[in-house]
Parts: C-alpha cells; structure tokens; sequence
C-alpha cells in the first residue's frame, strides 16, 4: 500500500507502540508525548514511510491535488502564470494536477472530468477564449464544487479572479487616441461567441473619443504566437484605409505585428504605432520596445489560490460567488513614444 | 466516497444487477455481455457515477498519474514540452501532477517526495542545470521506481531522453568558426558542478579549429531570460578583445544578446554573428531573424512518455537504464547570414 513497501504497522512493531499511537504521531495529534511523536518520527524516516494520500482520502475525502486547467497554453504569460500558481498551491501543502485544452470545449470538459476522476479538491480554470460556454463549470459550482475561473467575467454563479481586460484594453487604445490616432486598428478575437472583453474596451476607448468602429480595423489573430500576430497584420495592413495604430492583443502575438512593419519597412510608431497587453519580459527586448498594459500575476495568483482554499474549507456551505477584477497599469515605451502630428 | 455522491450500490439497485457485475461493466470485463454493460453505463451516466481513482490505487495500487517535475521554467520551450508531455499522458490515460523548483536541489527533492507521497506511477524530471546531484534520482531508480529524466547524460542508472545538447553546440559553433570567425564566445554555463553539455560541445568545436578557449569569452547568464542574456552580453563584450562572433544558450536569451548589440550601435552579423538554441517561435520574428539550433520536441515527448510507461509497465522487472539523445540540426538565418572577411 505504502511504494516504500512499509505500513503503519511495521512503524507499531518497530517501537513498540500500538498503530493508533504511530498514526496520530504522525499526524502531529496533541494528544501525543513530544518525547513519543520522536521516536516514531524516527522510525518512520529509517523505513522511509510515507503518508499514503490515497488512504487518507479515502477516510477524510480530500485529496490535497487541486486540478489546474489551462487552455492556449502557447501565450509565455500562461507559463508564469502557471508557475506561480503551482508554487502558491505548494506552500499549502497542495498537489498541482495539471491539464491543457487545444480551445475546444470537449477537450475542456474531458480534463475537468479527469480532474473530478482524480478526486481532486478544486480546480483553477484559465478557458479557451473561443466560446463562452461555461454552463458545464456553473453546474459544478452549484453542485458545490470548488472552482474558481481565472479570467474576467459578469458573475455567472462562478468565483472569477483576474486582471481587468476590458479596462486594460479602453487605457490602452486611450494612450492611442491621446496621441493623436484615429484609424486605431486591433488584432483580437472579436467573435461574439468568444470572451470578449479586451474587444468591448476597444470599442469603449473609441466611443469616449467619438471614433466610429470599422469592421477593417478589427482581424483576429486565430493563435497566440508571433506567427499569428504577423500574419493577422498582413491581413489588417491590406485594408485600402490603413490604420495609424494597433492594439494588439497580447505582447506574444505583437512580436510578429512589430515584425511585419519591419519587414515591410514601416517605421514603429513613426508610421504605425503598436501597443500590447500582459508585459512579457521580452516585449522590453524588441528591437523598438513594446508598449504594453501590466498587471501583477503574482496578486491574482495568490488571490485566486485563497479564494479556492476558502470554497474547500467550506464544504456544503460555499461563499457566495464574486468576481474580483485587478486594475491593469499601462506601460508606456518606444513602440507609442512620444506625441505625434495627424 | 464519489464526489457525485452515488456508489456502486446505487447503480447495482437500480439496475437490479449485483455490485459485482455492475463493476466488472464498469471495467469493461469480457464477462459481461454488451447489453448488461450499455444498461449499467447508462445508469451510471444518469448518476453521474464516476469511478474512484483513489479506491482503485489501494487495490491496483497504480494511480494513472505521472509526475512532471520542470526546473527553470521560464524558458518558454519548456512550456512546450510540458503541454507536449501532457498531452501524450492523457492519449494513454495518464494524468500529470505538475511541480517547479526554482533551480534548488532542496525544492527538486521535495517536488519529488511530493509526487511519491500522492503515489504517482511513474515521474518524469527535467532537472535544474545548476547542480549535478542526481544521487536521489538514482537511488529511487535502484529501487525500482519509474523514471526518466528530459536531459542528456552518461548512463548513471536512469532512463535519459533528450536532444543531443553537446552535439547542438558543436555544430552551431563549428558553424561560425567556418563563417571564419576565430574569436568565439559563449553565453551559457560552464560551471564544473553544473549541467555543461553545450559549454563541452563550445570547447570542443573550438579545438576542432584549432581554436585555444579564452575564459574572457564564457560569460554565465545566470539566469534563463531576455534580461539576463542583456546583462551577459554587457559583461562579455566589456572584455578588451571583443568575440566576432556569440553561441548563446537558448533563444529566450539570445532576445537579450541581439537588443545589447543593437543598443550599443553593433549590426548583427556584421558585427557580431549570433546563434541560439532550442529554435523558439520568437526567434524568427526578431529584426534581425535569429539562427539557432532545432530539434522536434514531439519526438523526443513521445519517446519518453514509451519509455516511462515501459518502466511502469515492469515492475520488479525494470529494463536497463538507456540514454538515447536525438541528433539536432541546424538552422541558418540572418543573425550569422552569409560568408565573412577577417
């Protein structure tokens, strides 16, 4: 039962102690000598016992694994994110299973399936941007499940904690706007199916300055690497109407775009000027740097972790569900330097 | 004991099959016939009845889990292979338990105590490069444990399954020595605890050429990211005889090395050639498009996931450790374009 091959009982012969003794030693119970909770301690090390959370769960029905779901794992700010994650779940004494999903909402559904299958205690979920078609993670959460959603969102019935996208995005395409543009472009999905929400601060940002929508200013990148990114403003820069400036959705993709002007002699931000989103370390490593909107992973990350550590220890009785949304800062470099003539 | 709340018993009541027929369907037995097991599925699908992997490890004493232990994650071809191996797993069946370390022996060991002590049936380990220490990996081998470490290696008991790193370096150094560079440096690691096949690979292609090392040429990134490669190349290229030429580790920090060159008014390859490692997206849509060195990440992903199932798939019988290293190649863009005068 025990991979090391000893039990509790082996522990129990070995010093004499009854098997309940050696069990609430281990299990640190007040109830047992400091002088005691040593010896069997010791024992415990020399046979290299280990607690057996399979056992354990089956008895107190926790598992100590929280399920991690990440969708488009492809954008760098995923890894951070996941990371710190994993580190914050760690220092609670929490196992990080771990799963991806190719955007498609059965692969989605099939790892919260394997999570559950696994018994895990609660799960984080970063959903595919594609489709908003989360009634499968509201019927869990009614259920009483632990979960929490980490990307922005009206109060659908599921705890949400994230940066702020539609507000990141108005500041972002207000930057653009306060220099002077007004053929302001964005390389987003804007799929009315999709999360959309870095899309609607867009169209927030130009109704504030009184600058119509044109549907040419909008292609969505259909990825999230550079390749995408490139390719996304080939398609935008083909409009017979160029646009002066481009919000771009994230710092990834806006490698490629700020590639594309290069290559096609465009002179950034002379002639367009470029901002991104998430604050990718290598965005300061362009060859003209990135402006970007920032906001700190680590906050939403420990947020997130305590909010979900909360559900689990509330069990039967969950907190009403709340979305808590951290305001984004705006990073201002070379790609959006300085003022500019219209 | 199901998280659904409904047991065996529930389907076996209101099938009015025996719990035990109701859990050799379950498990697909060929002693069930189809429409006996399409019945108790289908009851088992209204009751949302999921089986209990937990229960099942205490009598199959296998956890269809693996766990993934990443050192140094911020080098985004790691988000790669981890989505990669994740991946692969699930095709099998096989969950991932996720763990980082932060390039510390201590947190590699822990990481590692964590996975066994949730009972994972096998752990795959990409280890840090700062430390050669892997005693505790073999001696878990030794034991019998399922294992295999993502790096390359001599035989020291433990599967090894990776790119050729020694290889990689060499080609891609001998490659700027035919450009007739004779004044090679390198940013990478060459500490003699560490992890130094690409720093051997560096020497030896110079001693290939004929070329002697000059210790002022080695600079240690001292981390795995743009920034650190920036601050690299600012302390190699403050040495009084300058390299021609730059072999960097990976193409995350090579971000680093070309932004210094163009800060400080250098043109890449003119002069300075520069080349990379691990032939990450980003590094064709740089100004100045990165060469570097490439292999296929599934390749390698598939064959580890064969491998570690192999193992598990022997227990008390495990097959004799193996390094296999796959022959990476090389890929030429603009940073070392074209032949060279000296």
């Amino acid at each position: 039962m025990n991979k090391s091959g000893y039990r509790l009982s082996d522990i129990a012969e070995r010093t004499g102690y009854s098997k309940n003794t050696v069990s609430l030693a281990l299990r640190d119970s007040p109830r047992i000598s400091e002088a005691t909770r040593l010896v069997i301690r010791q024992a415990a090390d020399e046979l290299q016992y280990r607690p057996n959370y399979f056992a354990k769960s089956l008895s107190s029905r926790t598992s100590r694994t929280i399920g991690l779901l990440l969708a488009d794992i492809s954008n760098p700010i995923l890894t951070e994110t996941s990371k710190s994650l994993e580190t914050e779940l760690a220092t609670h004494g929490y196992g990080t299973l771990f799963a991806t999903a190719n955007s498609t909402l059965s692969e989605e559904v099939a790892a919260v399936e394997m999570f559950r299958s696994r018994q895990v205690d609660g799960i984080l979920v970063y959903p595919t941007r594609d489709h908003r078609n989360y009634q499968h993670l509201v019927d869990m959460r009614k259920s009483g499940f632990p979960l929490v959603m980490l990307i922005p969102g009206e109060n659908i019935g599921v705890d949400m904690i994230s940066v702020d996208e539609k507000r990141g995005a108005y500041i972002a395409v207000r930057h653009l706007i306060d220099l002077g543009h007004t053929r302001v472009g964005t390389i987003d999905g804007s799929d009315p199916r999709g999360n959309r929400h870095k899309f609607d601060g867009y169209l927030q940002a130009l109704a504030s300055a009184g600058i119509p929508f044109d549907p040419a200013f909008q292609v969505d990148p259909r990825g999230f690497t550079p390749k995408s990114g490139y390719w996304a403003m080939d398609a935008l820069m083909s409009a017979p109407r160029r646009p002066t400036a481009v919000f771009v959705a994230n710092d990834y993709i806006a490698i490629g775009v700020m590639k594309w002007c290069l290559k096609h002699g465009l002179s950034v931000p002379g002639d367009v000027a470029i901002i991104g989103f998430d604050n990718l370390e290598a965005g300061e490593y362009l060859s003209v740097t990135l402006s970007t909107v920032s906001y700190k992973t680590e906050d939403i990350t420990r947020m997130a972790v305590e909010r979900l550590l909360r559900l689990i220890d509330s069990p039967g009785n969950l907190p009403d569900p709340r979305v808590t949304l951290f305001e984004p800062e705006l990073v201002i470099r070379e790609s959006t330097g300085g003022a500019r003539e219209t």
